[in-house]
């Protein structure tokens, strides 16, 4: 994605130094545009915690960069000792900081797994930062696809209503910037807009951390996308008004059953899409399916995230990110982070393989046809 | 309702001085407890647009009180002329101030027909003070059936579910400070409390004003009963991870086909409550029907509000409410103010006159109870 005329990924090696790995400080956003660079292990599993990075597809890679930089703290301190011992840690230390999305784990275990396959320090290092970047670089061509499909029922709906302007209704970020490039969620708007269809999209705000009013929003008007900030609340309204054509959001977390674990809130729009018979998508990289999940509900460990996130708001006072107490003054307060969309409300589910509906059978499909 | 130890209402005239109205700023609560002093029929239009007050049943009383003063006004300034026509105009602007809720134009006008019916310009005032205290009586009274027949359906849930504490979730406030006492959907509450019964209160925050977290909050803190604040993207999660018992809300305008129009975000909310089979009531006393609506979606009109709620958050930095910026600094706003919850979604209506199933023929037999 372009901003201010320079193009960038979420996530780079610096070309000067490539023992640093850069991200873009999306705690700061949009009131201010800041590149962070992290050198060890300790800073990635900061960035992924306090959220400098996030969004599933984002989370993975940058885990997978923070095996690297453990090899590269290795080597720097001469470690001795059974170098896999310590890195097997440390990759438990990385997917212990945020534990609902799938992605982080997936890209970690893999890393790791490349990793204990290298015999030297060396080789390990040079594997881990290759398996980086190749989940980076699949990850881009994934939300391409992703996009290319999106498109496909994004036309059908404009040659089925007849409409000039489609309305596409999301929630949370699932942009360019939970991923590497074009998003998942809004990779089919994006390709949209390239295709010359005129797209407006409903931002829903997305409490407590407003990812929507704050990422979305930006990350739309750096790439030239109408859109419509609302809250949360008004997300029912605006599709009860038939203001909404479809809903597209992403997923921390798929089951083989098709239930979606993604962003508090998106169950209840999911459930006013259902409602007013609007086609309901997640866009879903086969890096967040979780096979081994049965039961959503139960198994899918929820975040809870600190109760001041509700009870201060971050603004913006001209110069600095400020916080300020916006509710009753008590702790009486829960910070449910994420939450389920059983399959039975998704229409379908578009992956890189395609546009599957959110069943047993063609979610197994569809990792047949990926091992095939 | 109890606030350090002093019994108060929501609305009285001054004991000192009959021709002054008294109101609680809700703008800066839960921060301040501020009593404000209305004296003309300019002052309570500005106290009903700018939510000094709010809450249907509250708007209501607040315009009546506004025919009075509008009177006092004409008094003292002399007016000359026809001051029928003089009031009349003036409740047409009050009625104005806010446009979803029908409970103002129904208390304005029946001030207004009393008005009309009185002879000198001192027996008009007196019929306007009246008339807004019977209102407001009336109110209280509503208010304390409402909590008597919901305490019926707390009880048999208690009941059925054998459970010690009753889990009941909220949106918005419908609690004591938007009513005269008591609250219509918090009011089963306070008599459950009252009658020994432990409640948790799950409190929507409401975006983007947060009643919920300022007022809910507040005022359930103050009258001792336990409450969790939580956004309002996770009141669908709670449940789904059956958290929650009952849900009871308010509503501004209710319809013969028992079609609930309330804050926005309570649509999801029932929806929400709906598929997980949890019983969801909206506490509406009579005056907060509106029969002659046929189509509740496309003939109630939908309030726009300003979109700096959305975009600034208010705060408070110890000592002042202060406003900063949220959201991406961009005007892509919209602001609804309610939504529509179709009476399918509606478990009862709890009146003060009973409970009754929101369908037309219950509803209409409720009215003929009425004048009978």
């Amino acid at each position: 994605m372009i901003i201010d005329g320079i193009k960038y990924r979420t996530i780079w090696t610096d070309t000067e130094n490539r023992e640093t790995v850069c991200v873009i400080n999306q705690n700061i956003l949009p009131f201010k545009f800041e590149i962070v660079q992290l050198t060890t292990s300790t800073d990635i599993i900061h960035a992924i915690k306090e959220m400098i990075v996030r969004g599933a597809p984002l989370i993975g890679v940058t885990g997978a960069y923070g095996v690297y930089l453990a090899l590269l703290d290795a080597e720097r301190n001469k470690m001795k000792g059974d170098i896999d011992e310590y890195v097997t840690g440390k990759c438990h230390a990385i997917i212990g900081a945020r534990p609902t999305a799938v992605n982080l784990k997936w890209a970690v275990d893999k890393t790791l797994k490349k990793v204990i396959a290298s015999k030297s320090l060396r080789n390990k290092i040079d594997s881990a930062l290759r398996t980086a970047e190749s989940i980076a670089d699949k990850d881009v061509s994934s939300c391409k696809k992703i996009g290319l499909h999106g498109l496909k029922i994004v036309k059908e709906i404009i040659r089925q209503k007849k409409k000039k302007v489609i309305n596409i209704l999301t929630h949370c970020n699932a942009g360019w910037l939970a991923t590497i490039d074009y998003g998942t969620a809004l990779s089919p708007v994006y390709h949209a807009k390239e295709a010359g269809i005129d797209v407006n999209v409903w931002v829903e705000e997305t409490r407590p951390r407003n990812q929507g009013s704050r990422l979305t929003a930006w990350e739309l008007e750096q790439n030239g996308v109408d859109y419509t900030i609302i809250t949360d609340n008004a997300g029912g309204y605006v599709m009860q008004k038939g203001m909404v054509d479809m809903v597209i959001v992403g997923s921390d977390r798929t089951t083989l059953k098709g239930d979606v674990c993604n962003k508090v809130g998106t169950y209840k729009t999911a459930l006013a899409a259902y409602a007013n018979k609007i086609p309901f998508y997640a866009a879903v990289p086969l890096s967040s399916f979780d096979l081994s999940i049965k039961n959503a509900l139960n198994e899918i460990p929820i975040e809870e995230r600190d109760i001041d996130e509700i009870k201060y708001a971050e603004y913006f006072d001209g110069k600095n990110i400020k916080r300020g107490l916006i509710t009753f003054d008590t702790d009486n307060i829960k910070n449910f982070g994420f939450d389920i969309t059983p399959s039975k409300y998704v229409t379908g589910l578009i992956t890189e393989k395609g546009i599957v509906a959110p069943n047993e059978k063609q979610i197994r499909n569809l990792f047949n046809k990926q091992s095939s």
